[in-house]
């Protein structure tokens, strides 16, 4: 099963666009998980098994595992996913760009050491640098088109020829490098407007689309941008929202629970806004 | 010391504009290696052992160690350049690109975790991308420019105001982005005409200018076009060419030997055309 299937049965099946970030960041994990050796790992199942029934994606973050040498560590999270919900695609958030035999070797890493079924891709470097993540062809390489950060605007909003760059790589990836239907592309939530103008641009393409929860996206400007004339089509990403629900202190809740809690929330708040 | 300053005096120091890639790969490797689990960090310190006199830089391409699970193997090799070799600065290959709370992870991995001085950076997602490496003062930000792949015009070419693109980028590093003189640019070889355009643009920074050796660029040209009024501010880089100098087979040459030989070779011929 290609990465594109396995990601649309599951949003049928768990009637899901929220993909689930996991950025895992010792300070902020619960107290009685400050003095495990193994806490990354207690922390991401335990917010897995709690998601999961709600999420139509995984999204680990590899800068946050690579900072505290936990690679291993991301294999086991991702191991964990892959035996216990296989059906849910896992994409590894690692915006890898570099030429060719290089590539080749980010590839390895995403999908044969990781076990990702796609990968977040910078388009700098061109479609040399992205073809060989294409070489595996039951693999996804999600391609970074318009980022939700303010800088994104400093190239990616740059005229060319009367329409801003992240148009053009919308429409390279849509007209000439989706040539097998193993691309997506990567949108911010937090420019709604632009969001819209992108789904005109690329179909039915699955679009990853981080910046609700944390970064302040809002949800109905976002769904109504961001989905395809199904209704679907999107991996709307939540993940500090969801792993560090700030509730649960107040409350006395598991964080398990404020994580299970907050992406059912998100997930149906999507919903509301899907047709 | 700054990595401009530590690279500005190992340059005098080793009269050497190369530098000299680590993409280790073991089925390249001499025989004798294959079947040692310590392969990739003997050959690694075999290579920087003969080369070393020679480099004014060292840049470990960190996806052949990813692709590996040789994160590390990548730690002890960093670890001996900085013992052994302190006056030669390190420059992590990652081309890392992501939102500020993520590149502050990335920053740390190569900064703290690998002890670099320098990394390569993408553009794409724009200053707030680039600036969480900046805070790390007496680091380096080496941001891609003008690649030296094929696939590299897809976007690096685009006419952006009557001017390709990565015309726009050298002028936001120089102008804008470079605050604190911790930036270098990434401009391939293969195109001399556009790195004498770029050396044009921003004055006396560092470049970094892979694409000669394995890659085909040629070093006369490449050098005057790439040099300043001084005849410096170059990291031309070689990774195979010096790795697997084939010449050892042919020659009975021992492999670390036959590095060291194309490697000053490489040296003495960019020295040839520096002033």
């Amino acid at each position: 099963m290609t990465f594109i299937d396995k990601l649309s049965a599951v949003s049928v099946a768990s009637n899901s666009q929220l993909c689930v970030g996991l950025d895992p960041d010792p300070a902020k994990f619960p107290v009685h998980l400050h003095s495990k050796p193994d806490a990354i790992v207690q922390f991401c199942k335990a917010i897995i098994d709690a998601t999961a029934a709600t999420a139509c994606a995984f999204k680990p973050q590899i800068a946050y595992f690579a900072a505290l040498r936990a690679e291993e560590q991301l294999e086991e999270i991702c191991k964990y996913i892959r035996t216990n919900y296989p059906a849910i695609p896992i994409v590894l958030d690692a915006k890898r760009g570099d030429i060719g035999a290089t590539a080749e070797q980010y590839a390895r890493e995403a999908f044969e050491r990781y076990g990702a079924d796609a990968v977040t891709v910078n388009p700098y470097m061109g479609f040399d640098s992205v073809q060989p993540y294409l070489e595996w062809k039951d693999r996804g390489a999600i391609i970074l088109c318009r980022t939700s950060n303010a800088g994104g605007s400093d190239l990616q909003f740059l005229n060319v020829d009367g329409k801003p760059l992240y148009h053009h790589v919308a429409k390279l990836v849509a007209e000439k490098w989706n040539t097998n239907g193993q691309c997506g592309l990567v949108v911010g939530a937090t420019f709604p407007n632009e969001l819209a103008q992108v789904r005109a641009l690329v179909g039915d393409m699955p679009l990853l689309i981080p910046g609700i929860g944390a970064q302040g996206g809002d949800i109905k400007a976002t769904v109504e941008a961001g989905r395809t004339a199904a209704g679907a089509g999107m991996m709307i990403n939540s993940s500090r929202a969801i792993l560090y629900a700030k509730a649960y202190d107040a409350k006395g809740e598991d964080f398990a629970a404020a994580a299970r809690r907050v992406a059912q929330e998100t997930r149906d708040a999507i919903n509301q806004y899907r047709n």
